[in-house]
């Protein structure tokens, strides 16, 4: 057992250099250095054991406060925040970046997921940039991924009619049967994305959460209603191509009088206590589930980020890096 | 003089067929037909007598009621909204599409320009679209056509920043000397748009006001400042293309948390007496003016339409039709 003050190895994912195009596991070499348990005199640092933690490399994760010379956080708490891809961190911006866990009746884990930042970035995507009403049409790209899961599970909390699509029949499967989205189709099975989501939306879309661009985005532009919105979360599809590819339909914003608003859930968390008093419930109810695809332990780490570029993740990924 | 119930001659302007790409004049001709100045017995239609109209067919003009059985308008009143391209029209869809003008003191062409279509467009799109704030920059193309020039004018008042394009030294020149924009462009003199934006705006742009689309969109989209507003009013580079060019910089949207949204004056008539009592004063005051390019006769309107899309026009285009 550690304590504070303690010099302890710390295992460490690290980047050989800026990557261009998607990640490979080559891009990234695990490795060992030491820690000193303990702030720094006079700081407000919180030095935190990583307990669960995202993929992306400046993650969020789950984290337990070892040492702490912030006013509100004390050693023994529990946070989620941006942490480090590593067994311990020393968190030196904690304006913003750390929120204290008041809930602990529910998976810690969570607090990666539903309860962190997919889970904000759902709710301010859906509800303040979406503003959806009862009876509209919605439609979610990359729906069974960490923040797709959770609009699909709002959109039918709030009375809407919604369809997903996902990149494999486990996940359409997923979609429709666990999930509970009123339609899924497998995006890599349509030639014609277009006639798909005119199959799917006869009536058009009023709310489209974007996810990942290019050909799907033109898509859903001719499929708009007049007076839709499109809340713009990522375009995963575009980010690692030398070029974009180009955005052909975007006249349909003019014609139909559709916004389209780009956000981050950095932009909301005046709202997380609101959040919480939503989700909360949901789940203790099990109104809302939540698909977690756990890996174990930091090593599998470069995996996982690789594998979230080509879709092979299941649900939410998550590497569980030590227990509380 | 004419009266009610007289058969009189009507000019009128004629498309020959559905046109695809850039109207030509030999796509319309003159014709006369004959109209009976008198609304059928029980309809609440509006015979008009046509004074000024905008080249778009089913334009926007402001003209004088000869006859009337729509309960809230008389004979002798004057109107604006949608008319014919021809002398006498019998407006049947009076609902929404029809103003009663209550001020004239100002010049009537007004009706077609600043204080119609045009004026409301450009005031829902800065003010309620563009939510402007005091030192905001903001930037205009076809800043010299009949709603630029009026959003130039209304960012000045509200004390932003004001750029504007436009494609002749003459509109370059309207803009910075008479219309009071800081800077101007001639985006033809341009061979690089996006080193062009970032010389007019080394801090980029709060709000862009989009009337052209293509090429310079995708500029725009890379000089945006983080939580920049897009109000999409046209894309006319875009309209008459086999195939619109693609935009690649629309990543940007989700990046910099962009909002762009498309609208039309339309959704924001409710607004139009908050609007008369914001523009009247300015216009009384000389605080705001208002170029507008009259040519005279209806058989001027096919030139004029075909050179609003080449850019020929200087200011709003007015046909002028008949004297009150």
């Amino acid at each position: 057992m550690v304590k504070v003050g303690d010099e302890v190895s710390n295992k460490q994912v690290i980047f050989r250099d800026y990557v261009i195009g998607s990640p490979k596991e080559s891009d990234m070499y695990l490795t060992t250095g030491t820690i000193k348990l303990k702030v720094p005199e006079g700081s407000n640092a919180v030095l935190v054991k990583n307990l669960s933690i995202c993929p992306p490399v400046f993650g969020y994760g789950v984290a337990k406060v070892l040492d702490s010379g912030h006013p509100e956080l004390k050693a023994g708490d529990l946070v989620w925040g941006i942490t480090g891809w590593e067994e311990y961190t020393l968190i030196t911006k904690t304006t913003d970046t750390l929120i204290k866990i008041q809930h602990t009746d529910v998976p810690l884990s969570y607090y990666t997921g539903i309860l962190g930042m997919p889970g904000m970035t759902a709710y301010a995507g859906f509800y303040e940039v979406g503003t959806p009403k009862k009876g509209e049409y919605v439609f979610v790209s990359a729906a069974s991924g960490a923040v797709g899961q959770l609009i699909g599970q709002f959109a039918k909390l709030e009375g809407c009619y919604v369809v997903g699509s996902a990149g494999s029949k486990e996940k359409v499967d997923l979609l429709k049967n666990k999930l509970g989205f009123d339609e899924a189709f497998n995006y890599k099975e349509e030639h014609d994305l277009n006639a798909a989501l005119k199959r799917y939306f006869p009536e058009g879309i009023d709310v489209y959460f974007e996810h990942v661009g290019g050909k799907m985005l033109d898509a859903v532009l001719l499929n708009m209603r007049h007076h839709g919105r499109i809340a713009v979360c990522g375009m995963i599809s575009q980010y690692n191509l030398d070029k974009p590819e180009g955005i052909k339909n975007l006249l349909h914003i003019g014609f139909k009088w559709i916004q389209m608003k780009g956000f981050t859930h950095r932009n909301y968390y005046h709202l997380y206590p609101k959040f919480l008093d939503l989700v909360l419930p949901y789940i203790r109810e099990k109104k809302m589930v939540y698909v977690e695809d756990l890996v174990e332990g930091l090593e599998s780490g470069p995996a996982a980020l690789v594998g979230l570029f080509s879709g092979r993740n299941f649900g939410k990924q998550v590497v569980v890096v030590a227990c509380e």
